[in-house]
Protein backbone atom coordinates (compact mmCIF):
# COMPACT_ATOMS: atom_id res chain seq x y z
CA UNK A 1 0.00 0.00 0.00
CA UNK A 2 1.77 3.49 -1.18
CA UNK A 3 2.71 5.51 1.62
CA UNK A 4 3.25 9.25 1.68
CA UNK A 5 5.46 12.00 3.37
CA UNK A 6 4.39 15.23 3.10
CA UNK A 7 6.44 18.33 3.90
CA UNK A 8 4.28 21.11 4.75
CA UNK A 9 4.50 25.24 5.76
CA UNK A 10 1.66 27.04 7.18
CA UNK A 11 0.15 30.39 8.69
CA UNK A 12 -1.19 29.12 12.19
CA UNK A 13 -2.86 32.37 12.75
CA UNK A 14 -6.38 32.00 11.74
CA UNK A 15 -5.63 27.84 12.97
CA UNK A 16 -6.43 26.24 15.79
CA UNK A 17 -3.29 24.01 15.74
CA UNK A 18 -2.62 21.06 13.32
CA UNK A 19 -4.95 18.53 15.08
CA UNK A 20 -8.23 18.05 13.83
CA UNK A 21 -11.05 19.05 15.93
CA UNK A 22 -14.82 19.39 14.17
CA UNK A 23 -16.40 22.53 13.10
CA UNK A 24 -13.01 24.15 14.06
CA UNK A 25 -10.49 25.31 11.27
CA UNK A 26 -7.35 23.50 11.88
CA UNK A 27 -4.25 22.41 9.65
CA UNK A 28 -4.64 18.80 9.31
CA UNK A 29 -8.44 19.48 8.95
CA UNK A 30 -8.17 21.24 6.14
CA UNK A 31 -5.16 18.66 4.89
CA UNK A 32 -7.80 15.55 5.00
CA UNK A 33 -10.42 17.48 3.37
CA UNK A 34 -8.10 18.34 0.46
CA UNK A 35 -6.67 15.00 0.56
CA UNK A 36 -10.27 13.27 0.60
CA UNK A 37 -10.97 15.17 -2.68
CA UNK A 38 -8.27 14.00 -4.28
CA UNK A 39 -8.20 10.32 -3.71
CA UNK A 40 -11.98 9.93 -3.31
CA UNK A 41 -12.09 8.43 0.27
CA UNK A 42 -11.35 9.41 3.26
CA UNK A 43 -7.83 9.50 4.44
CA UNK A 44 -6.28 9.44 8.01
CA UNK A 45 -3.04 11.77 7.96
CA UNK A 46 -0.01 11.52 10.63
CA UNK A 47 1.68 14.49 11.56
CA UNK A 48 5.15 14.43 13.21
CA UNK A 49 3.26 16.13 16.39
CA UNK A 50 0.61 18.76 17.16
CA UNK A 51 1.02 22.34 16.84
CA UNK A 52 -0.55 24.27 19.27
CA UNK A 53 -3.37 27.27 18.00
CA UNK A 54 -1.61 30.24 15.78
CA UNK A 55 1.87 28.04 15.78
CA UNK A 56 3.41 27.86 12.19
CA UNK A 57 5.51 25.65 10.28
CA UNK A 58 7.67 25.78 7.53
CA UNK A 59 8.45 21.92 8.06
CA UNK A 60 5.67 20.32 9.46
CA UNK A 61 5.81 16.54 8.13
CA UNK A 62 3.07 14.14 7.36
CA UNK A 63 2.25 11.01 6.46
CA UNK A 64 -0.59 9.21 4.88
CA UNK A 65 -1.21 5.04 3.50
CA UNK A 66 -3.61 5.18 0.65
CA UNK A 67 -5.13 2.40 -1.55
CA UNK A 68 -4.40 4.65 -4.76
CA UNK A 69 -1.37 5.40 -6.59
CA UNK A 70 -0.55 8.47 -7.48
CA UNK A 71 2.55 10.49 -8.94
CA UNK A 72 4.03 12.63 -6.08
CA UNK A 73 4.00 15.85 -8.29
CA UNK A 74 0.49 15.28 -8.94
CA UNK A 75 -0.47 15.12 -5.76
CA UNK A 76 1.56 18.17 -4.58
CA UNK A 77 0.04 20.64 -7.35
CA UNK A 78 -3.37 18.79 -6.46
CA UNK A 79 -3.38 19.71 -3.03
CA UNK A 80 -1.96 23.09 -3.23
CA UNK A 81 -4.45 24.05 -5.90
CA UNK A 82 -7.20 22.40 -3.14
CA UNK A 83 -6.13 23.85 -0.10
CA UNK A 84 -6.14 27.61 1.20
CA UNK A 85 -3.04 30.21 0.46
CA UNK A 86 -2.14 29.66 4.48
CA UNK A 87 -1.33 25.93 3.82
CA UNK A 88 0.88 24.39 1.32
CA UNK A 89 2.31 21.27 0.39
CA UNK A 90 6.13 21.76 -0.12
CA UNK A 91 7.42 18.24 -0.96
CA UNK A 92 6.16 15.23 -1.58
CA UNK A 93 7.51 11.51 -1.35
CA UNK A 94 6.59 8.11 -1.50
CA UNK A 95 8.04 6.36 1.58
CA UNK A 96 8.29 3.00 2.52
CA UNK A 97 5.11 1.73 5.41
CA UNK A 98 7.74 1.58 7.95
CA UNK A 99 8.16 5.31 7.79
CA UNK A 100 6.26 7.27 10.70
CA UNK A 101 6.26 10.84 10.71
CA UNK A 102 5.94 10.69 14.09
CA UNK A 103 7.87 7.59 15.35
CA UNK A 104 10.21 7.35 12.63
CA UNK A 105 11.26 11.21 13.82
CA UNK A 106 14.87 11.04 15.38
CA UNK A 107 14.65 15.08 16.41
CA UNK A 108 12.63 18.26 15.30
CA UNK A 109 13.80 22.19 15.42
CA UNK A 110 11.79 25.33 16.16
CA UNK A 111 12.31 28.65 15.90
CA UNK A 112 10.80 31.24 18.24
CA UNK A 113 11.02 35.05 16.46
CA UNK A 114 11.31 37.66 18.94
CA UNK A 115 10.92 41.31 17.36
CA UNK A 116 13.27 43.80 18.82
CA UNK A 117 12.98 47.25 17.03
CA UNK A 118 10.29 49.94 18.00
CA UNK A 119 7.75 49.36 15.01
CA UNK A 120 6.91 46.03 13.76
CA UNK A 121 6.63 45.68 9.96
CA UNK A 122 3.28 45.32 9.03
CA UNK A 123 4.61 42.05 7.38
CA UNK A 124 5.65 40.27 9.74
CA UNK A 125 3.88 40.60 12.80
CA UNK A 126 2.06 37.80 12.26
CA UNK A 127 5.35 35.88 12.70
CA UNK A 128 6.88 37.40 15.84
CA UNK A 129 6.24 38.49 19.50
CA UNK A 130 7.18 41.87 20.43
CA UNK A 131 9.48 42.67 22.87
CA UNK A 132 11.56 46.13 22.55
CA UNK A 133 12.77 46.25 26.70
CA UNK A 134 16.57 46.03 26.51
CA UNK A 135 18.06 42.57 26.75
CA UNK A 136 21.49 41.17 27.98
CA UNK A 137 22.90 39.27 25.54
CA UNK A 138 25.55 37.78 26.87
CA UNK A 139 23.14 36.65 29.76
CA UNK A 140 20.89 34.82 27.53
CA UNK A 141 23.20 32.89 25.86
CA UNK A 142 24.48 31.65 28.68
CA UNK A 143 21.47 30.57 29.87
CA UNK A 144 20.53 29.45 26.50
CA UNK A 145 23.83 26.49 26.67
CA UNK A 146 22.75 25.12 29.79
CA UNK A 147 19.25 24.36 27.80
CA UNK A 148 21.52 21.63 25.79
CA UNK A 149 22.39 18.17 26.92
CA UNK A 150 19.11 15.64 28.76
CA UNK A 151 17.36 17.21 31.13
CA UNK A 152 14.00 16.56 33.00
CA UNK A 153 11.60 19.45 31.53
CA UNK A 154 8.84 19.66 33.93
CA UNK A 155 9.43 22.85 34.70
CA UNK A 156 8.63 24.23 31.39
CA UNK A 157 5.86 22.23 30.35
CA UNK A 158 2.04 23.20 30.58
CA UNK A 159 0.74 21.65 33.73
CA UNK A 160 -2.09 19.91 32.24
CA UNK A 161 0.06 18.51 29.82
CA UNK A 162 1.60 15.09 29.04
CA UNK A 163 1.49 12.12 31.55
CA UNK A 164 4.78 10.28 31.93
CA UNK A 165 7.93 11.08 30.93
CA UNK A 166 9.48 14.65 30.76
CA UNK A 167 12.86 14.14 29.93
CA UNK A 168 14.40 15.35 26.54
CA UNK A 169 17.22 16.25 24.84
CA UNK A 170 18.29 19.23 23.69
CA UNK A 171 20.46 18.76 20.52
CA UNK A 172 21.58 22.41 19.93
CA UNK A 173 20.28 25.95 21.38
CA UNK A 174 21.24 29.03 19.97
CA UNK A 175 20.61 32.77 19.11
CA UNK A 176 20.65 34.78 16.24
CA UNK A 177 20.75 38.23 15.92
CA UNK A 178 19.41 40.46 13.18
CA UNK A 179 18.96 44.20 12.77
CA UNK A 180 15.31 43.99 13.65
CA UNK A 181 14.83 40.39 15.06
CA UNK A 182 16.15 37.69 17.21
CA UNK A 183 15.80 34.14 16.41
CA UNK A 184 15.59 31.65 19.17
CA UNK A 185 16.67 28.04 17.80
CA UNK A 186 16.15 24.80 19.31
CA UNK A 187 16.30 21.17 18.19
CA UNK A 188 15.39 18.57 20.33
CA UNK A 189 14.75 14.71 20.57
CA UNK A 190 11.39 15.41 21.42
CA UNK A 191 8.98 18.75 22.72
CA UNK A 192 6.88 18.83 25.92
CA UNK A 193 3.83 21.43 25.44
CA UNK A 194 4.74 25.09 25.80
CA UNK A 195 8.20 23.86 26.17
CA UNK A 196 9.70 25.95 23.87
CA UNK A 197 7.36 28.77 24.43
CA UNK A 198 7.94 28.82 28.27
CA UNK A 199 11.71 28.04 27.91
CA UNK A 200 11.83 31.43 26.26
CA UNK A 201 9.46 33.40 28.25
CA UNK A 202 12.40 32.19 30.99
CA UNK A 203 14.66 33.18 28.69
CA UNK A 204 13.41 36.77 27.95
CA UNK A 205 13.37 36.97 31.82
CA UNK A 206 16.83 36.40 32.28
CA UNK A 207 17.93 39.19 29.73
CA UNK A 208 16.12 41.75 31.57
CA UNK A 209 17.29 40.70 34.64
CA UNK A 210 14.71 39.39 36.23
CA UNK A 211 16.39 36.38 36.76
CA UNK A 212 20.42 35.27 36.90
CA UNK A 213 21.57 33.51 33.99
CA UNK A 214 22.94 31.20 36.81
CA UNK A 215 19.02 30.51 37.66
CA UNK A 216 18.51 27.95 34.94
CA UNK A 217 20.16 24.72 36.07
CA UNK A 218 18.01 25.50 39.41
CA UNK A 219 14.64 25.81 37.47
CA UNK A 220 15.48 22.61 35.38
CA UNK A 221 15.96 20.76 38.54
CA UNK A 222 13.10 22.18 40.57
CA UNK A 223 10.50 20.00 38.46
CA UNK A 224 7.96 22.85 38.88
CA UNK A 225 6.37 24.13 36.39
CA UNK A 226 5.56 27.36 39.05
CA UNK A 227 9.00 28.30 39.15
CA UNK A 228 9.46 29.10 35.38
CA UNK A 229 8.65 32.35 33.50
CA UNK A 230 5.38 33.14 31.47
CA UNK A 231 4.95 31.26 27.84
CA UNK A 232 4.87 33.74 25.13
CA UNK A 233 2.76 33.96 22.87
CA UNK A 234 2.36 31.59 19.90
CA UNK A 235 2.60 33.91 17.13
CA UNK A 236 6.73 33.65 17.17
CA UNK A 237 7.07 30.29 16.94
CA UNK A 238 6.89 28.34 13.93
CA UNK A 239 8.44 24.52 13.75
CA UNK A 240 11.01 24.62 11.44
CA UNK A 241 12.19 21.30 10.62
CA UNK A 242 11.67 17.35 11.61
CA UNK A 243 14.62 14.94 11.13
CA UNK A 244 14.48 11.71 10.33
CA UNK A 245 17.17 8.89 9.21
CA UNK A 246 17.89 8.06 5.83
CA UNK A 247 16.45 4.83 6.24
CA UNK A 248 13.28 5.76 7.25
CA UNK A 249 13.15 7.07 4.18
CA UNK A 250 13.95 3.86 1.83
CA UNK A 251 11.36 3.27 -0.27
CA UNK A 252 11.69 -0.59 -0.24
CA UNK A 253 10.19 -2.16 3.22
CA UNK A 254 13.04 -3.41 5.31
CA UNK A 255 13.37 -7.08 4.94
CA UNK A 256 11.35 -8.83 7.92
CA UNK A 257 13.00 -12.51 8.68
CA UNK A 258 10.63 -15.47 8.66
CA UNK A 259 7.76 -12.95 6.55
CA UNK B 1 0.59 75.95 12.63
CA UNK B 2 2.68 72.80 13.63
CA UNK B 3 3.15 70.55 10.37
CA UNK B 4 3.89 66.69 10.63
CA UNK B 5 5.05 64.26 8.03
CA UNK B 6 4.48 60.40 8.25
CA UNK B 7 6.36 57.67 7.06
CA UNK B 8 3.64 54.78 6.98
CA UNK B 9 3.77 51.06 6.20
CA UNK B 10 1.18 49.10 5.62
CA UNK B 11 -0.21 45.54 4.64
CA UNK B 12 -3.05 46.54 1.53
CA UNK B 13 -4.31 43.38 1.59
CA UNK B 14 -7.91 43.89 3.22
CA UNK B 15 -7.80 47.58 2.51
CA UNK B 16 -9.94 49.44 -0.55
CA UNK B 17 -6.58 51.32 -1.08
CA UNK B 18 -5.26 54.39 0.47
CA UNK B 19 -8.06 56.85 -0.13
CA UNK B 20 -10.97 57.72 2.59
CA UNK B 21 -14.24 56.38 1.28
CA UNK B 22 -17.17 55.92 4.02
CA UNK B 23 -18.62 53.31 5.44
CA UNK B 24 -15.02 51.09 3.67
CA UNK B 25 -11.67 50.20 5.21
CA UNK B 26 -8.86 51.87 3.70
CA UNK B 27 -5.33 53.33 5.11
CA UNK B 28 -6.55 57.18 5.05
CA UNK B 29 -9.53 56.62 7.00
CA UNK B 30 -7.54 54.11 10.16
CA UNK B 31 -5.19 57.09 10.06
CA UNK B 32 -7.45 60.00 10.39
CA UNK B 33 -9.76 57.94 12.84
CA UNK B 34 -6.58 57.27 15.64
CA UNK B 35 -4.80 60.99 14.64
CA UNK B 36 -8.92 62.14 15.57
CA UNK B 37 -8.52 60.39 18.81
CA UNK B 38 -5.38 61.36 19.61
CA UNK B 39 -5.91 65.01 18.48
CA UNK B 40 -9.30 65.66 19.67
CA UNK B 41 -10.07 67.37 16.55
CA UNK B 42 -10.90 65.84 12.90
CA UNK B 43 -7.64 65.67 10.92
CA UNK B 44 -7.11 65.65 7.49
CA UNK B 45 -4.63 64.19 5.97
CA UNK B 46 -2.49 64.51 2.85
CA UNK B 47 -0.74 61.84 1.36
CA UNK B 48 1.75 61.54 -1.49
CA UNK B 49 -0.34 60.28 -3.89
CA UNK B 50 -3.42 57.35 -3.56
CA UNK B 51 -2.61 53.29 -3.56
CA UNK B 52 -4.96 51.27 -5.31
CA UNK B 53 -7.14 48.35 -3.57
CA UNK B 54 -4.57 45.46 -2.06
CA UNK B 55 -1.19 47.40 -2.80
CA UNK B 56 0.91 47.45 -0.28
CA UNK B 57 3.37 50.00 1.22
CA UNK B 58 6.94 50.36 3.10
CA UNK B 59 7.03 54.21 2.84
CA UNK B 60 4.08 56.06 2.11
CA UNK B 61 4.63 59.73 2.95
CA UNK B 62 1.60 61.69 4.64
CA UNK B 63 1.35 64.71 5.95
CA UNK B 64 -0.82 66.78 7.74
CA UNK B 65 -1.45 70.11 9.69
CA UNK B 66 -2.74 70.94 13.51
CA UNK B 67 -3.02 73.37 15.81
CA UNK B 68 -1.68 70.96 18.12
CA UNK B 69 1.44 70.57 19.41
CA UNK B 70 2.98 67.10 19.91
CA UNK B 71 6.22 65.52 20.46
CA UNK B 72 7.28 63.36 17.57
CA UNK B 73 7.94 60.16 19.84
CA UNK B 74 5.05 60.20 21.55
CA UNK B 75 2.37 60.70 18.37
CA UNK B 76 4.10 57.76 16.58
CA UNK B 77 3.68 55.79 19.93
CA UNK B 78 -0.11 56.96 20.20
CA UNK B 79 -0.87 56.28 16.39
CA UNK B 80 0.55 52.86 16.58
CA UNK B 81 -1.27 52.11 19.68
CA UNK B 82 -4.55 52.74 17.73
CA UNK B 83 -3.68 52.16 14.58
CA UNK B 84 -4.53 47.89 13.39
CA UNK B 85 -1.41 46.41 12.88
CA UNK B 86 -1.75 45.81 9.23
CA UNK B 87 -0.87 49.79 9.33
CA UNK B 88 2.16 50.82 11.14
CA UNK B 89 3.53 54.62 11.60
CA UNK B 90 7.30 54.22 11.02
CA UNK B 91 8.63 57.85 11.62
CA UNK B 92 7.50 60.83 12.81
CA UNK B 93 8.67 64.35 11.87
CA UNK B 94 7.79 67.99 12.60
CA UNK B 95 8.06 70.01 9.45
CA UNK B 96 7.90 73.53 7.68
CA UNK B 97 4.34 74.16 7.05
CA UNK B 98 5.55 75.15 3.00
CA UNK B 99 6.22 70.67 3.05
CA UNK B 100 3.21 68.82 1.08
CA UNK B 101 3.47 64.75 0.78
CA UNK B 102 1.95 65.45 -2.80
CA UNK B 103 3.35 68.52 -4.37
CA UNK B 104 6.80 68.35 -2.72
CA UNK B 105 7.55 65.37 -3.46
CA UNK B 106 10.82 64.85 -6.19
CA UNK B 107 10.13 60.92 -7.29
CA UNK B 108 8.45 57.70 -5.85
CA UNK B 109 9.85 54.57 -5.89
CA UNK B 110 7.36 51.45 -6.34
CA UNK B 111 8.49 47.76 -6.38
CA UNK B 112 6.55 44.86 -7.28
CA UNK B 113 7.35 41.40 -6.06
CA UNK B 114 6.99 38.01 -8.29
CA UNK B 115 7.30 34.64 -6.87
CA UNK B 116 8.56 32.18 -9.31
CA UNK B 117 8.99 28.87 -7.25
CA UNK B 118 6.20 25.69 -7.61
CA UNK B 119 4.80 26.72 -3.77
CA UNK B 120 4.58 30.05 -3.17
CA UNK B 121 5.31 30.84 0.66
CA UNK B 122 2.29 31.17 2.84
CA UNK B 123 4.07 33.87 4.80
CA UNK B 124 4.66 35.28 1.38
CA UNK B 125 1.45 35.18 -0.94
CA UNK B 126 -0.16 38.51 0.35
CA UNK B 127 3.16 40.37 -0.87
CA UNK B 128 3.69 38.43 -4.47
CA UNK B 129 2.36 37.52 -8.03
CA UNK B 130 2.62 34.19 -8.74
CA UNK B 131 4.07 33.50 -12.41
CA UNK B 132 5.64 30.38 -13.05
CA UNK B 133 6.29 30.31 -16.47
CA UNK B 134 9.63 30.64 -17.85
CA UNK B 135 11.21 33.94 -18.53
CA UNK B 136 13.86 35.63 -20.44
CA UNK B 137 15.78 37.53 -18.39
CA UNK B 138 18.19 39.13 -20.95
CA UNK B 139 14.41 40.09 -23.08
CA UNK B 140 12.98 41.27 -20.05
CA UNK B 141 16.05 43.50 -18.78
CA UNK B 142 16.61 45.10 -22.49
CA UNK B 143 12.83 46.09 -22.58
CA UNK B 144 13.31 47.28 -19.35
CA UNK B 145 16.46 49.43 -19.64
CA UNK B 146 13.77 51.52 -22.26
CA UNK B 147 11.35 52.50 -19.74
CA UNK B 148 13.96 54.95 -18.60
CA UNK B 149 14.09 58.56 -19.54
CA UNK B 150 10.62 60.93 -20.48
CA UNK B 151 7.85 59.07 -21.94
CA UNK B 152 4.14 59.77 -22.94
CA UNK B 153 2.74 56.60 -20.58
CA UNK B 154 -0.50 56.80 -21.98
CA UNK B 155 -0.60 52.99 -23.17
CA UNK B 156 0.28 51.95 -19.59
CA UNK B 157 -2.32 54.01 -18.02
CA UNK B 158 -5.34 53.10 -17.01
CA UNK B 159 -8.11 54.02 -19.77
CA UNK B 160 -10.48 55.84 -17.44
CA UNK B 161 -7.61 57.44 -15.40
CA UNK B 162 -5.95 60.91 -15.30
CA UNK B 163 -6.83 63.61 -17.76
CA UNK B 164 -4.24 65.47 -19.16
CA UNK B 165 -0.43 64.93 -19.42
CA UNK B 166 0.88 61.31 -19.43
CA UNK B 167 4.47 62.18 -19.62
CA UNK B 168 6.25 60.95 -17.15
CA UNK B 169 10.16 60.79 -16.14
CA UNK B 170 11.39 57.42 -15.28
CA UNK B 171 14.46 57.79 -13.18
CA UNK B 172 15.51 54.22 -13.05
CA UNK B 173 13.96 50.79 -13.65
CA UNK B 174 15.60 47.47 -13.37
CA UNK B 175 14.72 43.79 -12.01
CA UNK B 176 16.83 41.59 -9.00
CA UNK B 177 16.42 38.03 -8.90
CA UNK B 178 16.14 35.93 -6.00
CA UNK B 179 16.00 32.27 -5.28
CA UNK B 180 12.61 32.83 -5.17
CA UNK B 181 11.28 36.00 -6.26
CA UNK B 182 12.46 38.71 -8.97
CA UNK B 183 11.49 42.24 -7.99
CA UNK B 184 10.86 45.04 -10.43
CA UNK B 185 12.10 48.83 -8.97
CA UNK B 186 10.93 51.37 -10.56
CA UNK B 187 11.64 55.23 -9.65
CA UNK B 188 9.58 58.27 -11.43
CA UNK B 189 9.03 61.58 -10.81
CA UNK B 190 5.10 60.69 -10.92
CA UNK B 191 3.11 57.40 -12.24
CA UNK B 192 -0.02 57.43 -14.09
CA UNK B 193 -2.91 55.17 -12.14
CA UNK B 194 -2.05 50.83 -12.96
CA UNK B 195 1.08 52.49 -14.69
CA UNK B 196 3.63 49.46 -12.51
CA UNK B 197 0.92 47.02 -12.80
CA UNK B 198 0.72 47.33 -16.87
CA UNK B 199 4.58 48.21 -17.15
CA UNK B 200 5.03 44.58 -15.12
CA UNK B 201 2.50 42.89 -16.85
CA UNK B 202 3.59 43.71 -20.44
CA UNK B 203 7.42 42.87 -19.39
CA UNK B 204 6.09 39.61 -18.36
CA UNK B 205 4.57 38.78 -21.80
CA UNK B 206 7.89 39.84 -23.08
CA UNK B 207 9.85 37.57 -20.60
CA UNK B 208 7.71 34.89 -22.50
CA UNK B 209 7.88 35.73 -25.71
CA UNK B 210 4.78 36.42 -26.53
CA UNK B 211 6.30 40.29 -27.28
CA UNK B 212 9.33 40.97 -28.68
CA UNK B 213 12.09 42.68 -26.18
CA UNK B 214 12.13 45.71 -29.22
CA UNK B 215 8.35 46.31 -29.06
CA UNK B 216 8.33 48.17 -26.12
CA UNK B 217 9.18 51.49 -27.69
CA UNK B 218 6.69 51.17 -30.50
CA UNK B 219 3.77 50.29 -27.53
CA UNK B 220 5.15 53.33 -25.86
CA UNK B 221 4.84 55.57 -28.88
CA UNK B 222 1.07 54.21 -29.84
CA UNK B 223 -0.21 56.43 -26.58
CA UNK B 224 -3.07 53.46 -26.48
CA UNK B 225 -3.57 51.55 -23.40
CA UNK B 226 -5.35 48.41 -25.93
CA UNK B 227 -1.65 47.64 -27.34
CA UNK B 228 -0.36 46.96 -24.07
CA UNK B 229 -0.16 43.75 -22.06
CA UNK B 230 -2.59 43.04 -18.78
CA UNK B 231 -2.05 44.64 -15.46
CA UNK B 232 -0.79 42.53 -12.91
CA UNK B 233 -2.45 41.47 -9.74
CA UNK B 234 -2.17 44.36 -6.92
CA UNK B 235 -1.00 41.68 -4.14
CA UNK B 236 2.67 41.79 -5.80
CA UNK B 237 2.86 46.26 -5.52
CA UNK B 238 4.25 48.26 -2.90
CA UNK B 239 5.38 51.78 -2.61
CA UNK B 240 8.61 51.66 -1.76
CA UNK B 241 9.61 55.12 -0.81
CA UNK B 242 8.84 58.75 -1.72
CA UNK B 243 11.90 61.24 -2.10
CA UNK B 244 11.89 64.58 -1.54
CA UNK B 245 14.24 67.76 -1.57
CA UNK B 246 16.32 68.43 1.59
CA UNK B 247 14.59 71.71 1.88
CA UNK B 248 11.14 70.45 2.02
CA UNK B 249 11.88 68.93 5.67
CA UNK B 250 13.14 72.14 6.73
CA UNK B 251 11.73 73.11 9.90
CA UNK B 252 11.94 76.72 9.51
CA UNK B 253 9.68 77.85 6.79
CA UNK B 254 11.84 79.57 3.67
CA UNK B 255 12.04 83.00 3.85
CA UNK B 256 9.34 84.88 1.89
CA UNK B 257 10.87 88.59 0.95
CA UNK B 258 8.98 91.36 1.64
CA UNK B 259 7.24 89.14 4.61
Amino acid sequence: MPSFKLTIAYDGTNYHGWQIQPGIPTIQGELERALGRILNEPVTTHGSGRTDRGVHAVGQVVHFLTGRHFHTDTLMAGLNALLPPEVRVCRVEEVGDEFHARYSALSKTYQYHVWRSDVVHPFRYRYVYWFRRPLDAGAVDSATRNLIGVHDFTSFASVSGECGDHVRKVLDAKWERFDEEWVFTIRANGFLRYMVRTIVGTLLEIGVHRRGAEDLGPLLAARDRTVSGPSVPPSGLCLLNVEYPASAHDLTPTEVPGK
